[in-house]
């Protein structure tokens, strides 16, 4: 069926269940979600699940935006005057792909409001959902560079989503049930992490990274079944780790046009590291493999995820995150494959107990045939010591 | 480094180690074996162990071959007149490709002569290295199609091994060392037996069989990693049946250019299975999947090995056969990768233990790493009953 078709077919689906009076303008396939496109969100949010009613019927993830979005210079104004100087606002981040406005706030309570009552006000104002999160004690050069280059991408990226959500839930055709695991690096080896899983339908790229200490060992990337990189479905980064990252920009330079999915800290902090290592291969006296404006790329075919959010990454593959306890934003990619045909998972690092920054790893899934594992360094005879022992043993060491 | 240059240089050390008056006048790369073309194969061979040597020090399989090699009904009417009428010889076969002549013979002894009398003079004769072989009981009229295929086709055959010789012979390029598997059927399933063995430098299908009572499903052939199937090294066929032989047709259809190595008597039996599969399709009212002449293209391509025979099929990839005591030819395929870099072996079916017909199943290689055994129908809990016990067994049922 031609994906103009299927759209038609969805609205059509979604206006027998909308009550009467509330307008579908349009839907659309932007990234992985489903977005209907109304010119009345409110009424829409105001219906008892409704959404969540569709999302079980079309078996999508959904998101509901007003057609007309206020401009983000205007609103911004808009939501300084409704919120007041009080709430010492720091940054205001339109995100334009998914209609939504961060508020970074010093007293992110007198941005929601009593109950909720000034968010509500923002939204009748302007139309954009608003997000409220406390300005942090130290500010990220980085997040704010990577925020600065989304907003300048922003209409390219609108089209990017479209081109992307449109490849994703294109028809399956294969008659074929297999999937396969193709390793490029990382075993028996230690860094440059990277896998292709494959079906007779789609590929995902898991990783891909660096070899310690080496300037040069790229992941088998020759490997024909990568190829055309342009036809890959999705590359999966599991942590911002220069072992597992470092060469994702690369891809752009050779073809890759897909999106990149990781969480949101592990999005900010691969860019960071990236254009580190760049900076270190080059006072190494090295050829750098790309330039900041494969970085860019990167940034910009970026979609992220939270844990356990269910995506559709590929015509025959969902991905859900799990925290995976090694770094910030560190995750298991947990890839459900066919309508309940194999689940597999990669760990990418681990830490398997609880730490005094993050939870342990998330180690119970709702199906799993396989586990790819991370054992670097470990040996089959090692036993990792309780914290306290180690930390005991550290004293000593003092 | 050019193969010609190779051709050159591997000349000359040759001439440095013959005795003065022995003439090479050329060496070429033929099919997997290095040929050394002399005015004088006779005083050539009488050198004690000057072959062996030259195969030791060049690392290659030697045969040498006269300049000249007397026309084959020149040649046979003398054979006929120095062997005398006594023989009952039933049929000469000259095999241009390799220099030799197979003489079939009622009486095999005749024809070779006391200590070997009557061989050294056809030998003076006519230059062919002469064979003999005692004629079969039944003459087989699948043997006599493939001769005559054969002796029609010699020039372009000999142009054939030419390319195959320079190719395996080239040099090897990557640095990179690794050696796959993949398996494209006939694992969790039974029939379409198919295994693609892959390095960076080259890539060995062994086996390409049919999926019994199925008439479309051929092996995964579309993996990206089998394509194009032009610059494939080598097929290799474990033995006749046709869950292994039936499609390896079919890969000349799609534009295999190689060799397809295997025992003589697997070559034959798989012509003519394969013919009489083109049969039982076309009866069962479906269509063919390649004609008559695709056979003709795999007897053209076939290179035969006797068991114990190592051979180079690729710069990095070595073949052994080893008798498998499944059916006639059938043989375990040992493949010896890189410098000593791995060794693995593709049983095809086997039969371990000593039968009314066969020897059993070779079980000793001087390497091994890696096995893929065929266990079609075997269950884990499964025992093999004792041959005397399933006779008694099988009295009891008559």
């Amino acid at each position: 069926m031609l994906i103009e078709d299927r759209l038609k077919e969805i609205q059509e689906k979604i206006m027998k269940k909308v009550p009467k009076g509330i307008k579908v303008s349009s839907v659309e396939f932007e990234g992985p979600e489903l977005v209907i496109y109304t010119d009345d969100p409110k009424t829409f949010a105001d219906q008892d699940d409704l959404i969540k009613i569709l999302a079980r019927d079309i078996r999508k993830r959904i998101v509901v935006r007003p057609t007309i979005l206020e401009d983000p210079e205007r609103a911004a104004s808009a939501i300084r005057h409704v919120v007041g100087e009080n709430a010492g606002i720091s940054d205001i981040f339109f995100e334009a792909d998914c209609g939504e406005v961060l508020i970074e706030a010093e007293k992110p309570g007198v941005v929601i409001g009593k109950n909720g009552a000034t968010l509500r006000e923002i939204t009748r104002e302007i139309g954009w959902t608003p997000k409220v999160v406390r300005t942090p004690p130290i500010e990220s050069s980085t997040v704010k560079q990577v925020r600065q280059y989304l907003r300048a991408a922003h209409q390219e990226r609108k089209e990017l989503l479209k081109r992307i959500g449109r490849r994703i839930h294109r028809d399956v055709i294969s008659k074929d049930q297999w999937i396969r695991v193709t390793t490029l690096g990382c075993c028996r080896e230690v860094g440059r992490a990277a896998f292709l899983l494959s079906t007779p339908e789609s590929r995902v790229l898991i990783d891909c990274g660096e070899k310690p200490d080496s300037f040069e060992a790229t992941p088998y990337l020759y490997v024909p079944e990568i190829h055309p990189l342009s036809q890959l479905d999705a590359v999966v980064l599991t942590h911002a780790h220069l072992d597992h990252c470092a060469y994702i920009p690369l891809l752009y330079k050779y073809g890759y046009e897909g999106p990149v999915y990781s969480t949101p800290p592990t999005r900010d902090l691969a860019a960071m590291l990236q254009l580190d290592y760049l900076d270190v291969v080059n006072k190494e006296g090295k050829t750098i493999p790309y330039s900041s404006n494969e970085v860019k790329e990167f940034i910009k075919h970026s979609i992220v995820l939270n844990y356990g959010c269910v995506t559709d990454i590929a015509p025959d593959i969902k991905l859900t995150f799990h925290n995976a306890g090694h770094i910030l934003g560190s995750a298991i990619s947990h890839f459900h494959v066919g309508d309940g045909q194999y689940n597999v998972a990669f760990t990418g690092d681990l830490h398997y107990g609880k730490s005094r920054l993050f939870n342990p790893a998330v180690n119970h899934f709702p199906r799993l045939e396989a586990l790819f594992m991370e054992s670097t360094y470990g040996g089959a005879q090692d036993m990792q010591p309780s914290r306290a022992d180690a930390e005991e043993r550290l004293y000593g060491v003092f």
